[in-house]
């Protein structure tokens, strides 16, 4: 992912490029580029948990500015905000934290049990061309191979729990750095995500239905993107048009690596 | 709750007061002081969510600066940050949100059936000085009335899941000001958490155990706390003495009113 390749301008600010596509920029990919950036500043520590509020559409085609202040280096934590900019304005701030790996506790639930494995299953854009009605307009492929695991309805009667799993795996193999794998898991964190909110209300795909407000991460385990990972989401409440997202990534053997929590706005 | 009570010092600066009592603060009094002081530079909007990061433990008796950086003023949401300082030093770092209500989807997972009623319940502080092995050392009442539907076990050996509901009042009938009632939901919801993580661990109750790393609310409706919440936690993943919590708050309706997600560093 040649985004990822942050450009540095000096100690504690980057360049990122914003590339090609239609619509406002994908959030997910300014949340990794804000990892990079922020895990730049940071020796011998692992990328944790992050929170970050997505402030203003960002554009296609236009630099993104990354400015990094560091707040915290304490014996165990760094502590990261990042400020993304686009022609003056920002279009979303971050606090990242990150840590050195020790030994403690630990527990985990279970992975769903009823969930098929990724050979088979449907593609994410192959569904969402025929979502739309338009499958020769099959969006191209992106960084991730994505499987989807409870397709939507075209059928907008049909009302579906809030819950969703998908298998998402990189396409092509990832550099040997943990900073790129957690990077590309956040931007993952934010595929499919929001829609999930939206499958108890038959909204139809053809409407863009609304933006994400905030995404927050935490990554249990240094990060490692090799292979499939399960990621159940589901949104236990929402009012107001606005929708609480949850998830949780899995690897294969059911190992609890990541957990994800989103805000957002779901406008009709 | 007089601590609630910010003075301000300038447009975007304020100065709480630490109170005082044993150990370190406790982190969400300071969370939600920062909450007033995001909310005393927005006008006709509420607080929807927010995302911090506690950076150093606080002390008693040192008063708290709270820096607020007005980031956003859009149509529909504002947004700030604040940084609490003592003595010079940030000890906690906050983003928060701020909207005007407005129709639209709602969905929500059922309230927990199986939870009796606040009536009879045990009281929290009483269950800790039996836990701690000392009830005459109970400590005085806070600004929340706490009683426990799932309480620890004495014993080390018994290892309980970890979930724990509880039902919270205030002591008392806050003002009419919806950010005070916003701030007192912050406060009671960093309350009881982070040992619903020790419950399957056995720990006992006279180690300190840990301290939370972040925390983020979501208010899904305005924020009203004039009678019994129920608050139920769970955590559903835990490594490398990092546990993930997560909660929702329940009128006794059934109707959710936020939720919470929270890291925690649980050292034995």
């Amino acid at each position: 992912m040649r985004q990822l390749n942050l450009e540095p301008l000096g100690r504690d600010l980057f360049v990122g490029r914003s590339g090609r596509g239609e619509g406002t920029l994908f959030g997910g990919m300014v949340a990794a580029q804000a990892v990079v950036a922020a895990g730049r500043t940071v020796t011998e520590r692992t990328l944790h948990s992050l929170h970050g509020y997505f402030l203003r559409p960002g554009q296609h085609g236009v630099p993104i500015r990354f400015v990094v202040n560091r707040i915290r280096d304490g014996r165990t934590f760094a502590t990261r905000t990042v400020v993304a900019h686009q022609a003056g304005e920002a279009i979303f701030n971050l606090t990242a934290s990150f840590t050195q790996p020790e030994e403690g506790i630990a527990h985990q639930d279970p992975m769903p049990s009823d969930v098929p494995g990724p050979g088979g299953l449907p593609d994410w854009e192959d569904l969402r061309a025929v979502l739309l009605g338009n499958p020769s307009q099959r969006r191209p492929d992106g960084p991730l191979e994505v499987r989807v695991c409870d397709p939507d309805s075209p059928d907008p009667d049909v009302k579906l729990p809030a819950r969703r799993r998908v298998w998402m795996r990189p396409r092509g193999t990832l550099p040997d750095d943990p900073l790129l794998h957690a990077a590309l898991l956040v931007f993952a964190s934010d595929r499919t995500l929001l829609r999930t909110a939206a499958r108890p209300h038959g909204l139809t795909w053809r409407l863009r239905i609304g933006a994400s407000l905030d995404h927050a991460v935490w990554l249990h385990r240094p990060a490692r993107f090799d292979d499939w990972l399960l990621y159940a989401a589901e949104s236990p409440v929402a009012h107001a048009a606005r929708a609480l997202l949850l998830g949780a990534m899995y690897t294969r053997d059911g190992t609890r690596i990541a957990s994800v929590a989103q805000e957002g706005l779901l406008r009709v």
